[in-house]
């Protein structure tokens, strides 16, 4: 079975991408940058570079669907290049062109915060999509950079999917009605992405789970299967928002940028303020094939658990990675 | 009568300087960045040092209201540095303090369009300050720089009204009920901005006037005195935003960035790109005098005439640009 992560963010060594491999992932969406600009984006990309080179035989660049079959006929991990931010292209329209050149295919107009496109699920305003964020939106279209609004606000959200003339993603989130958090849409957002051809990746990230690192695999399964009625079958997929082998200093560096001072908690608290631990039918890569028997569990037909753990993703990133046509 | 000038974009040449002292200004607010990045910001005030060695018979820098008092003094126009954007800070709230330490004395918080801090008055929504935007007014606050809203939209500048703890500035604009244009202001903001204790700074840019380049001198007085009724005759200065000896490709920079691969033709149009006419009687630093003679001629008090041609300026400014305190 074609399995696709639409979202991990993973302090990389050989063991993990071995474990990524023994549970048949053929295909991760890897995270490249939070807030890094132009340059250190590069720097990112070029450590890329030397772990393909250094583990060649497990691992290598996706830049479209034929790479992602590939990488699954040879049983190796695609990866592919995506954002978490529009920080790399900076106030700069053309670096979207390069940085597809670099082999980035996917990008968040937003981390949480406002950005020069549009708004994050952080703020307490929404003013949608900017007049840069227009231009960005149509160049993405154009060159083939899936927009990616995992953590934008709703209204930009909207926005965002009517103004792109092709599908968009949340690359990792969970529907809002199934658990509360920033991070989770509304049915508005998940109607509005199903009925425009768009993709959400299921998130097992703790805190976008009903009771968090205790939610049940049966209650997760069970979500799934509601919002494939909601969205239709073929616009879901996973989209692990896998974080691994990450000391806090990361975390907090995810949280609060170098936009504020004290420390921002972001989804935790105070109280709270570490990595999640995982729920106990998905800690790492290995796991995919939890999700698939408890969706098998829950009745779900064979073709359709396909779609949901890979060939849902194969679709959208087929068409969504090569130039406007 | 002292001169202060809170906003000019101009490309000096020593003949441009002695202009300005010939009209008996000592001081003005410079532009140091619209789109720069902390790099380049610090290249263009690199720039500026160098100037300070080549005609420091004529200018010296300005970091104080003292400072404005002794270039008075000495015969000598002083320069106040300062930003239209606030793309010099980039995404790091460090780069205040380290600016602050540069000279720079002032900073807008969005140029137009929306940035990482608060929203452009030309974008359709206005999501108001952000959440790095407050950390950013807090940090303005606290080393003496002020926040000017002249390029802001409404509701983010009534918030930055509102967040910040100590007055803040629209350097250069008009009142929207004279002259209808994006970058004028409502009676709202005019009013909240006096009643804070900020100050506004009246323009003399063609496309913020009313009839534009043919507005009569009589018409701005009288708008100066009416704004005067409106906000107190202690809150009002001039704000030429005289811009001189550019090309067409600078303007076609300010407006444009690296934004749009079209132009933007910004408060012009297509049919009427280019640098707008200046009003006969504001046509260099050299034409100050007319205003306050305009003034004289519609009845104000000479005390209130000295208080808008400069004294106000340097009470708010002896104000801001100190820390907190």
């Amino acid at each position: 079975m074609l399995i696709i992560d639409a979202l991990q963010y993973v302090n990389w060594t050989r063991p993990l991408f071995e474990e990524a491999k023994a549970g048949g992932v053929s295909a991760i969406h890897v995270t490249i940058a939070y807030w890094e600009n132009t340059r250190d984006t590069l720097e990112n990309i070029g450590d890329w570079r030397q772990r393909f080179s250094d583990h060649g035989d497990i691992i290598m660049p996706v830049r479209s669907g034929a790479d992602i079959l590939q990488a699954q006929s040879e049983g190796k991990i695609g990866i592919i290049f995506g954002f978490q931010n529009c920080s790399p292209i900076e106030d700069d329209l053309r670096m979207v062109e390069t940085l597809h050149q670099q082999g980035v295919r996917i990008m968040q107009l937003t981390y949480n915060n406002q950005t020069l496109l549009a708004t994050g699920c952080y703020e307490t305003g929404d003013s949608g999509v900017t007049r840069f964020g227009r231009e960005v939106i149509k160049e993405m279209n154009r060159v083939g950079m899936v927009i990616d609004m995992s953590h934008s606000a709703e209204h930009s959200t909207l926005q965002a999917i009517e103004l792109s003339s092709r599908p968009i993603a949340i690359t990792h989130a969970n529907p809002l009605r199934w658990h509360k958090a920033l991070r989770n849409k509304s049915d508005d957002v998940l109607r509005a992405l199903g009925e425009s051809g768009g993709m959400l990746g299921f998130s097992m990230y703790p805190f976008h789970l009903n009771n968090g690192p205790d939610c049940t695999l049966d209650d997760f399964c069970g979500m799934i299967i509601d919002t494939a009625e909601l969205m239709g079958i073929d616009r879901i997929g996973i989209g692990s928002d896998l974080c691994q082998n990450w000391g806090y200093e990361t975390l907090e560096w995810m949280r609060s940028g170098k936009w504020t001072f004290k420390p921002d908690y972001g989804e935790g608290s105070a109280k709270n303020a570490d990595w999640p631990r995982q729920p106990d039918w998905f800690s790492s890569s290995k796991d995919f094939g939890n999700i698939a028997s408890g969706l098998k569990d829950k009745g779900m037909a064979q073709g359709d658990i396909e779609k949901v753990m890979g060939l849902n993703w194969l679709n959208f990133f087929t068409a969504g990675f090569g130039p406007e046509g």
